[in-house]
């Protein structure tokens, strides 16, 4: 793992100083003067970087490529008419993606415009803001009426607010070369108003911990910045002063708006989502998201206010953050579901480019970053891409090896975190972090499963097609409240077929689970475990999950054992939203020829029942198949135990929500249970070959030898009767502390808080 | 397309002949007179391909590859114990694969035992084949008792044909190597009771024309060749003489053993179920499976009996097979899966690269067939491997572009054909053959789609998991009867939900579809039309399918129209596979939170019915996203036709079945129906940039515009207003005929028997 050391700008600077010295000036029409602070552009692009820049053309194969596709892009666009409609549809309709294609556009064009000095650029983005000045002022608040703060130009304040991140780079680019006369108008006629508009007209949208307000801020920042507005600035840093809101105001997505004495404005955005490991608590998704504003305004913020010293702000919090992003990515580079998040989002997306760029740039220029961006194939246009591009030339880089790492959530970071164990090409993703503001699931000690990059044991995501205007105008479907962010939806216990904390929100958000340990200097027995107590009141439940490397096991083997105690009898379920095909069961179960919905509430409502079954007392087997592997999950499960098979899609009445299968075990009526499984990752198949190499699991046994409220002794039996004890105690995480435990009449000693031994 | 030459045989024997002057001669342990056509080997490997080999070696990349990667696969098998264990289980089970793997070794270590000249894979070969020789005497038929004819080694004759195939080759390899006695030793314990076992004791098997008895046949005829038994050759080439089988016979698919004075034996194998096209009447899964025995077998007539030309048999046909494989395989070489299949085969598999190296070296050096070679990435280690990797070398590659073709079925060509429409990345799969033996379905005038290799309207294919025992042992599943044959389960027209032919056997493999035209030459307007008269007694149904490039339409368009006349009203479905999560429908329908079977029979009863809409007689529009496009379905429909959506996976006791999603337009109680329907591919769409192009369908109206017996005209127009008509004779294919017709007063006239126009 690499560090990120605090101060590394000087360096960087005395470079770009030096580059600057051996390169030729370049015409433009319009000369202005240079080599003063109040010179533009002075935000992301500088004019000592882009002196660099000029100066390194066709040098450089990555910038050299970049700056070609951008080209060839923003020409393309150039070649079509200017369009500024009015606004009118929702996010995937015309205008919508319009506006949002113009924004990116002219921030291209800006960033063409310094580094060719073609003046083609410039007049792009000169008549487009032009256009927008001319229509910004006649502009009502957007009809489409979904959003709790409408914006103008689209259905959302926060779109509105991308539109000016952006758009502020555009018009920093172009600034010097528009008359004064020019930037009047549209300072008075667009830019003013509009980050008014989505400040202090909507304080319920600007004055907020979220990732909303984050792009609300930073938009009023940049624009503040390019006009060099203090006023502006400081209502951006710090948000509005009096804002008038209730503190019981909520969202359309039922997230809270205000909490009482709560910091706001972008240094309250940064102190508290942001865990002091970089853990964004939103989790990866609007991490990725906001991820991008953070950094783009420090980056303007460190070439303009220096004095801020902004990257080293909460012991340089923000590049933390990237890291931990990188971190909490499959093999592939998709990042982890967790809470809202659309899959296939990774990052190869616009924003990590920035965020590894800027990342590499400020940050102590870490190799690893390196192998990031090569695998991006592209790097942002200014100083921070031209950095990378340069660095790779010179063979710099180094492979970014993800390993285990435990991600603690909170400010402080005392509250839960996100702990992720990798070995070989299994990871395992352990989410005992906070409620995550309104993006949150209800899903406490849930885990997710990867092999090689594919899930095997699947967290839902959310419940919306973002962008694709025939799903519910590409917005949040009401599914996502009903089913995903539901506890049935995740791989974590469910008692009584209701949400942990009711799933509700403003419960949810006052706790979060504990962590009770996580060990990974072992490789071969990575072991991570947490307890939640207030999910479902008077009941505690503990998660210990271990990735462990043992003899004639192919693959590592995941151990899952969930450990739960009430007050009071419950019915506990236990999913494992498994991917792939169903091969066979150890267990006699009937398949269903008429399937009637699982429940009628909490999610249950969604689900399908496609089979029953019941344990005979005996272990449990399930093996499925997925691609080319098959895996295996063997549970201990007790006689009379309901083994469900069921499947998503029930009361579903748009068809919004993808039909995957689940195996529940379910325990009723129990005060006490402890659910334990391994799944086992095993063999190959090709269906050009056709030969299954392997496809039956390796565990003959899985039982449990011993059982208390301080101790769980588990002993697993394979093929060959080679046998293994797993020993936890759950009275003490204490490494120092000696156990020592009368199993089927011998004593058992150990160290530490567990162990995992062969028996000879 | 490339054509084969006839005769090309003699300018490659020259070219080894010139290249055995320039190679040293290798030591071997035990000289063996050469240069007599008496000595060994003398199949696929000869002493004088041998010698070219290693005059060679080191010099071409591929063939070194493939060197290495056989030699590496095969001392690592060596450094294990030779296991041949006594028979038991089904494919998938231990020793089924364990014999499988055997004879695959050996034969690969006979090959390198020639090449290399290095006697550890001489004895690998000799000591297992002593340990089947000791055996192979020991033992009963096979305990399993599913199969029609059951093997020794294995659970059906088919896999111990198999077994000989590959290990005639071995002995060949080592034959000069073995003392007399060993090889009277292995001949008389073995070989002989082996070959005989799998003809003469299973005439079922042996005495038919199926792909299990080209196995079979092949078999004894390579086991002949290597002993040089002209008698026991003969029983291969022409079958036992009087078999007494009685002629009602049937396997375990349910398929007929024997037609009455059916020609048998290798030739009866080739002639009856290849088409003068090369179109192999079972399918490209199953040609693909009997490709290999047909082609090493006719490699080794080649090689031992010249006189028979073997390559020029019936114009050529195994290498035109070869050719017209290559041609059923989608984009990305998988091949399409017709009649019983299972997906994911392709032009990767072994077969397929004998296949290509094969044809290559014996049909005339096509520099495209190097291209797929190239794919591959590996050649076979014989004389055919040596000039696919000496043409590599020399960069004599070209593409290998497969476009429009249609392949005829019978034996004669006159029993319907697979039609295939290529047009950019779009492929239409129509398919009015015959029935396709024991393995065929009752799928007549069929379809499916594929855009970019990827299945858009499937193909279910096959109800099996080949190989994986958790899975019936690895076999055919009864869901292949029930579900996959049956028609409702193909994207084809069902009436009174029965099957075609009423799923019977006999019946439809006494009937076959009527090509109508096929017509590729204009690449915008590719047309194909067929019509089945006896799937339905007293029921004519025409489908008339086209790929069409037109105007603002960002990909082919699919256009399909099936025409449907009947004396008696009925009932008629037409289902649509689509691939990938349904978005939006232009039609109301109520999703069903209780889902019960579609129907009691004929596959129905597998169906889930997962909504019902019915249309108000507009125009039905329906829209999925499949990866990142977009496709839209536009139907024709009236007022009242119920609009079904469904899934497979009722009835399913063992969970064989995939869970996936059809679209079914029904109209009941007609005589006679016109279904029109267009499918657009349109936009695309990405996780990483969320962005959502062209989502939406480009068609803002479909309409019949006239129909009757003898013409059918449709009227398209698009969202900006164009008009396009359609206009079809059903009366006569007749290209020179001039037709007229009067539509909406206005009188149309056109040659030929269809024609696409823009309207002004």
């Amino acid at each position: 793992m690499y560090k990120f050391a605090k101060v590394q700008f000087h360096s960087v600077l005395i470079l770009l100083i030096a580059l600057l010295f051996s390169c030729k000036p370049l015409a433009q029409e319009r000369p202005v003067a240079r080599n003063t602070s109040d010179t533009h552009p002075k935000l992301i692009l500088t004019q000592k970087g882009v002196a660099a820049i000029q100066s390194q053309l066709g040098t450089l194969p990555l910038f050299d490529t970049s700056l070609a596709e951008t080209k060839s892009e923003v020409d393309q666009e150039i070649r079509l008419r200017i369009e500024v409609p009015v606004p009118k549809d929702l996010s995937g309709g015309y205008t919508h993606e319009r506006h949002k294609l113009n924004f990116l556009m002219m921030q291209k064009a800006g960033r063409l415009f310094q580094i060719t000095a073609d003046k083609i650029y410039a007049n792009y983005v000169k008549d487009m803001l032009m256009a927008y000045a001319k229509l910004y002022p006649t502009l009502p608040v957007h009809p489409q009426e979904r959003s709790y703060a409408r914006g103008k130009l689209f259905w959302q304040c926060l779109n509105d607010a991308n539109w000016l991140v952006y758009t502020s780079q555009a018009y920093d680019c172009i600034y010097d070369w528009l008359s004064k006369a020019e930037r009047d108008h549209l300072e008075k006629n667009l830019f003013r108003p509009f980050a008014d508009y989505i400040s202090i007209e909507n304080p319920q949208f600007f004055n907020r911990v979220h990732n909303h307000s984050t792009w609300g801020n930073v938009a009023v920042g940049m624009i503040a910045l390019v006009m060099d507005d203090a006023k502006l600035l400081e209502r951006a840093l710090h948000g509005i002063k009096d804002d008038k809101l209730p503190e019981d105001l909520k969202d359309n997505d039922g997230g809270l708006i205000k909490k009482k004495g709560q910091k706001v404005g972008f240094y309250g955005n940064l102190d508290e989502p942001f865990s002091p490991d970089g853990y964004y608590t939103e989790g990866p998704y609007y991490q990725r998201y906001a991820m991008y504003p953070f950094l783009i305004f420090a980056q303007a913020l460190q070439n303009t206010k220096p004095e801020l010293k902004i990257f080293e702000y909460k012991d340089g919090v923000l590049l933390k953050a990237v890291d931990a992003l990188l971190n909490l990515s499959d093999a592939d580079g998709d990042f982890f579901p967790i809470n809202d998040a659309q899959k296939g989002m990774s990052y190869f997306s616009r924003e990590l480019i920035t965020c590894v760029d800027i990342a590499y740039h400020y940050g102590g220029e870490h190799p690893e970053l390196l192998s990031i961006a090569e695998k991006q194939g592209r790097v942002v246009l200014d100083d921070t891409g031209l950095s990378v591009a340069a660095a790779l030339k010179d063979g710099k880089v180094k492979p970014f090896v993800k390993r285990s790492i435990e991600l603690r959530d909170g400010q402080h970071g005392a509250e839960g975190a996100v702990g992720i164990l990798r070995s070989d090409a299994m990871e395992l993703v352990f989410k005992y972090a906070a409620q995550g503001l309104s993006h949150g699931h209800y899903d406490k000690l849930s885990i997710s499963v990867y092999h090689e990059g594919q899930e095997v044991l699947q967290d839902y995501g959310l419940a919306r097609y973002v962008n694709i205007e025939q799903k519910g105008g590409g917005n949040y479907l009401k599914e996502n409240t009903t089913w995903a962010k539901q506890t049935i939806a995740h791989n974590t216990l469910v008692q009584n077929e209701t949400s942990h904390f009711k799933g509700d929100y403003d419960t949810g958000s006052q706790h979060h689970p504990t962590r009770y340990l996580f060990h990974t200097d072992n490789k071969d027995l990575q072991v991570a475990s947490a307890i939640e107590e207030n999910a479902y009141p008077g009941t505690k439940m503990q998660r210990t999950v271990a990735l462990i490397k043992a003899q004639i096991f192919e693959n590592p083997l995941v151990l899952d054992m969930v450990k739960v105690s009430s007050a009071n009898p419950n019915s506990y379920d236990l999913p494992f939203y498994y991917m792939g095909q169903f091969l066979k069961a150890n267990f006699k179960y009937e398949a269903l020829n008429t399937l009637a919905p699982l429940g009628t509430s909490n999610g249950y409502q969604h689900l399908f029942k496609e089979a029953v079954g019941a344990s005979d007392g005996a272990m449990t087997s399930f093996n499925w198949m997925l691609q080319d592997h098959f895996y295996t999950l063997t549970s201990v499960t007790t006689k009379g135990d309901e083994l469900l098979l069921a499947r998503i899609g029930a009361h579903d009445p748009e068809f919004n929500m993808r039909r995957d299968p689940v195996f529940i075990i379910r325990k009723k009526d129990k005060k006490e249970a402890l659910f334990v499984s391994i799944l086992e990752t095993h063999g190959a198949y090709s269906p050009v070959s056709e030969l299954a190499v392997d496809a039956h699991s390796q565990i003959k046994n899985l039982e449990i030898l011993y059982d208390d409220a301080s101790y769980t002794a588990i002993q697993i039996t394979d093929i060959n009767d080679q046998q293994w004890m797993f020993l936890m105690a759950s009275n003490t995480a204490d490494n120092e502390i000696v156990h020592q435990l009368l199993i089927k009449g011998s004593s058992v000693t150990w160290k530490g808080p567990f162990v995992f031994n062969a028996i000879k």
